[in-house]
């Protein structure tokens, strides 16, 4: 199956940013085979006019908890909300069923927004590659290991088994990577933490936790005289398979220890700043030649699973933490939301960037709506004005997974309704927690 | 002419945040003459089904100059973009035609978006206007008096009398309110603000400017041992007339003074932050009780024209500011973001809430798109989800001006494409800067 597209501003995000403002690529199969300017000559089985809009490598979400869903809107400005109401409702109320739901859900969302590649950390995470694999949603996936009950396993550490079992069932597979996730640095044991360390040795898989981004945590490691990256560096989890989420306070040894061994970053701006928690030293990180990538964080945390509103509240965070308008400028921003992504996974020769034999792994973003007039910088168009509602196509592999704006193998008001469905016995179990929620 | 709105989840905005979650609402004429909860048996000329979206006050964006839609995405990331091609390629090429066009884009923009009401600085300010009356929209319309040549006044301060003319066109216009608009602290000479404050008493108008936003403009007054709102204060220009735009660096005293004068401040967090300037401390601000609303600013600072932008925003940079999750929950965003612009326009007792003889002033935001899924809170999901693609009806005066998401009284795709066409000097004179655009 070869498409070509064509009439479209391409951004190839690749070292000189080269574009092509009247551009054609065309796929075969689940690569891209050609690109370039103009008119070409090929034939294709499908053509695709995208009337001018914006063709740049699909959006890479490097932190994501998809399935969180049926939390959006949840006590959103409630302090410790973790532990006031999350860690107790999911234990309640979470099901394979809502997992997988949820997952399909916010993947579709996902898919709509432009993303074609995330990384997940939840539970039942098997459901989650189910969701992927039915919508045709590149994932990473990471089964939590946390040193406490959770949904799917009524003993502590039981995700170590759960995800053993996943790197096992997708060893080589093309959507579905699995990864291991311990939750975080205070909330899994130690030897718990080396366990996930070997397993992703073992199994040559990514390793991602929330690293850094606690006061009570930084607070717990300060009392013992180092730092949470120190820590893991101190069981070996600091290494080129790490990706580290949040590093909101890593300080300038940490990111140089970062460096030292490899490892990277994913920066979730929009749950961070929404929480108050701060900014995270990403002009550093950056400085450092760190790869990084941006996170939505889950539907509860960050809300939407956009990576526009990520770019946008990373330039107006970094610029001002820094007072500095020039830094940063749209296509850094761009870059982190795409390429730098798919670096941070280690995929930056797969996909990310629109190069003849990459991933087919793409989005357009139209031009119709009125604050996306007129275009100097494309760049600054999508950083600043555009949003989820602007993506008009995306393809995964090679495949279009959204045609004008709508899902082509899924349809999201039927999964709506049948989330909702399945939401009963959660909404119940929630009005336990009204006084904060 | 009645119309009536039922099947809505009314957000009244009103102090006690009364809500209707299976709400109605009737106008009669230019006004809201009744609402509440379930099924109205009154008959009306027209009856809308807002399917379950939320119905609230239409946005009162309170800082914009509209008419910069030529320049958007142009040099978003130079530093001191206003003197180095702003204020030159202005005064080489935006015309009265230019102005027209883009203010009628841009307000065709924000009412897509749900504004209803907004605050405009400018030149050739009477075509502002016609804008406004041609789109249906509440303008409080500045035209620019600025110390130097401007695109329509070949003498510096022409600002001032062409103030004066709008001020006697429209004396007691419903839509139409001219305010007196000096551009800022250091670029209107100590005279020509002393005029304008004159002009403001005399004609019993608002008067706004930009203050306390840029650093030259701190430094400039640091040496001089004030700050720029006591310099203000000093030439009588502090008062309930006036609307401080900006007031990034504004100290505790300059804070107390502006509750002791009972001015209103206009916060551009999107602008500012994007600028890398700073954050204003609106939590002192709101805490001294000082009406304050949110504005966009121009679509060449803020690219968007969108209150939710701003309100996401907002949410994000001041809890980070202060380190608070709880700080400003939604709803009080909610309530900035129309509510509050109304009072810091002294018009809190005309619209700003939905209540029985406030103007028909009002938006409805779908809830269909599946990043608003589910809703536990209505504000969060306006704050933290929604943007400006998601609203499907906006009113103002009664008169229905957005349905379905469509414009109704206005040809979008048309006026891109007249607007397209006047730009063509405009382009061409913007290839001078092209080391910095």
């Amino acid at each position: 199956m070869r498409i070509l597209l064509r009439n479209a501003h391409i951004l190839t995000m690749d070292d000189q940013y080269t574009e092509y403002p009247d551009g054609y690529l065309l796929t075969d199969g689940d690569r891209i085979v050609s690109l370039g300017e103009g008119k070409p000559s090929f034939t294709a089985d499908e053509t695709i006019d995208c009337q001018g809009g914006i063709l740049l490598p699909g959006f890479v979400n490097v932190h994501c908890h998809a399935s969180m869903v049926p939390f959006r809107t949840m006590g959103d400005d409630c302090p410790d909300r973790l532990r006031r109401f999350l860690f107790p409702l999911e234990n309640e109320a979470m099901t394979g069923e809502l997992v997988y739901l949820g997952a399909l859900f916010g993947i579709a969302e996902m898919l709509l927004a432009g993303v074609t590649t995330f990384v997940d950390m939840y539970y039942f995470e098997e459901q989650v590659a189910r969701a992927c694999l039915e919508a045709g949603m590149r994932g990473y996936l990471g089964e939590t290991v946390i040193s406490q009950a959770t949904p799917d396993s009524p003993v502590e550490n039981g995700g170590l088994q759960l995800v053993e079992e996943m790197l096992k069932t997708y060893p080589h597979h093309d959507l579905i990577r699995p990864v291991v996730a311990p939750h975080g640095t205070t909330t899994v044991s130690e030897d718990t933490l080396r366990a996930c360390g070997d397993l992703a040795q073992k199994y040559g898989a990514m390793l991602t936790l929330h690293v850094s981004e606690m006061d009570y945590e930084m607070q717990y490691f300060a009392e013992r005289g180092q730092t949470p990256i120190q820590y893991l560096d101190g069981l070996g989890l600091c290494n080129e398979r790490l990706l580290a989420a949040h590093c909101i306070h890593a300080t300038a040894e940490d990111i140089a220890l970062l460096k030292l061994r490899n490892a990277r970053v994913a920066h979730c701006i929009g749950s961070n700043t929404k929480a108050g928690k701060g900014v995270a030293p990403i002009r550093e990180i950056a400085a450092a030649g760190i790869p990084y990538g941006l996170g939505t964080d889950g539907p509860s945390s960050g809300n939407t699973l956009s990576l526009f509103d990520q770019m946008r509240l990373f330039a107006v965070c970094h610029k001002t933490k820094n007072h500095n308008r020039a830094l940063f400028p749209a296509r850094e921003i761009v870059r982190a939301a795409t390429r730098g992504g798919a670096e941070a996974l280690g995929a930056g020769s797969e996909f990310g960037m629109l190069l003849p034999g990459m991933k087919a792994d793409l989005t357009v973003v139209s031009l119709d709506k009125p604050h996306l007039f007129p275009v100097f910088n494309p760049y600054s168009t999508l950083v600043y004005g555009a949003n989820a509602s602007d993506v008009s196509m995306v393809m995964t592999g090679g495949v279009i997974r959204v045609k004008d704006g709508q899902l082509t193998g899924l349809d999201i008001n039927r999964l709506r309704h049948e989330l909702a469905g399945v939401m009963g016995p959660f909404r119940r179990a929630a009005t336990r927690y009204a006084d904060v929620i």
